[in-house]
C-alpha cells in the first residue's frame, strides 16, 4: 500500500505536548512513505476566533512546525473560515481533525464530494498526554508565575 | 569522512527559532552520519540559576526537543553545575557552544584532556534569526499581552 497524504491544522501557538500527540497520531494515519501536511493558521484568523493575537507570529510558528521530525510540510492557512478552501487546494486523502477541533462537517464533505475527492474526514481520539497540553494552562502559568514573583528580566 | 558526535545543551522552554538556529548549526558540525546529542536542563539547575521554575517540567521540554527532525538524541542533564560530566558520560566529539552560554571553558578544557577525550569545543556565532527568538522576549509578550487584555479564557 503506497503512502497517502494527511492534513493536519492548527494553530500551533507555543509547542506543546498535546501537539505533538495530536501530530503523531495524523501521521500514523499516512502509512509507510506517506506525507503529513499541516497548515497553520493565520494570525488575522486567530485574533478573529479569539480576540487575541497568537504569541507566535505565523511565519514563526510555521517554521517551528516544520522542524518536527514527523511534519512533512507545514504551510500557512487561507484568510477564511471555509475549511473546504485548503482541502481542495492541497487534495489531500485524509483529514485528521484533532479531538477538540470543531468546522462544519456536512459543508466539508458536500465541498469535497462536489470537486470529485475522495478525501476522507477522520476524527482522531484525544491522548491522554502527560504534563501541560493545553495553550491556555500554559499561557496561566507563565502569568501566575509573574504576577507573584515580579516581572521576568 | 564519518560523521560526528555533536553535543549541543541548554534549558528549551518554550522552543522558539532562536533554539532551532543553535541547532541547525549545531547539527551542521556532525557532518553527513553525525549526530546531534542534546541535553536538557533539569528544572533544579534552572531554578538555582535564575530563580525560577521553567514553563515546562523537564521530561516535557525533552520530548518536544527530541521531536524536532534534525535532533537524534534528548537527554536530561545532571544534577551538577559541573559541565565537565555529562561530557564525559557522553563523549562528543564536540560540544557545540551557543554564542550567549557561558562556562568555564578552561575547566572543561582541563577535564576533556585528564580523561583522555578529544572532543573539540566550538563557540557558534550569533544568527540573527527574525523575530521572537529568546525565552524572556516571548513571557514579556505573553505577560504584557494579558496584562492589558485581562485572564486568559
Amino acid at each position: 500500500m503506497t503512502g497517502k497524504r494527511v492534513l493536519a491544522a492548527g494553530k500551533f501557538d507555543i509547542l506543546h505536548l498535546g501537539h505533538l500527540a495530536y501530530l503523531e497520531q495524523a501521521k500514523t494515519l499516512a502509512g509507510e512513505n506517506g506525507e503529513l501536511v499541516v497548515i497553520i493558521a493565520l494570525d488575522k484568523i486567530i485574533e478573529k476566533e479569539r480576540g487575541a493575537p497568537p504569541v507566535f507570529p505565523q511565519e514563526q510558528r510555521r517554521r517551528l512546525v516544520e522542524a518536527l521530525g514527523f511534519v512533512d510540510k507545514a504551510l500557512l492557512g487561507l484568510d477564511t473560515e471555509d475549511h473546504a478552501e485548503i482541502v481542495i487546494q492541497t487534495r489531500p486523502d485524509i483529514i485528521a481533525l484533532g479531538y477538540d477541533q470543531y468546522t462544519n462537517l456536512e459543508h466539508l464533505e458536500q465541498r469535497i464530494s462536489e470537486m470529485g475527492l475522495k478525501t476522507k474526514i477522520v476524527r482522531l481520539e484525544k491522548i491522554i498526554a502527560d504534563g501541560l497540553n493545553s495553550s491556555t494552562s500554559i499561557r496561566k502559568r507563565i502569568i501566575d508565575f509573574y504576577k507573584e514573583n515580579g516581572s521576568p528580566q
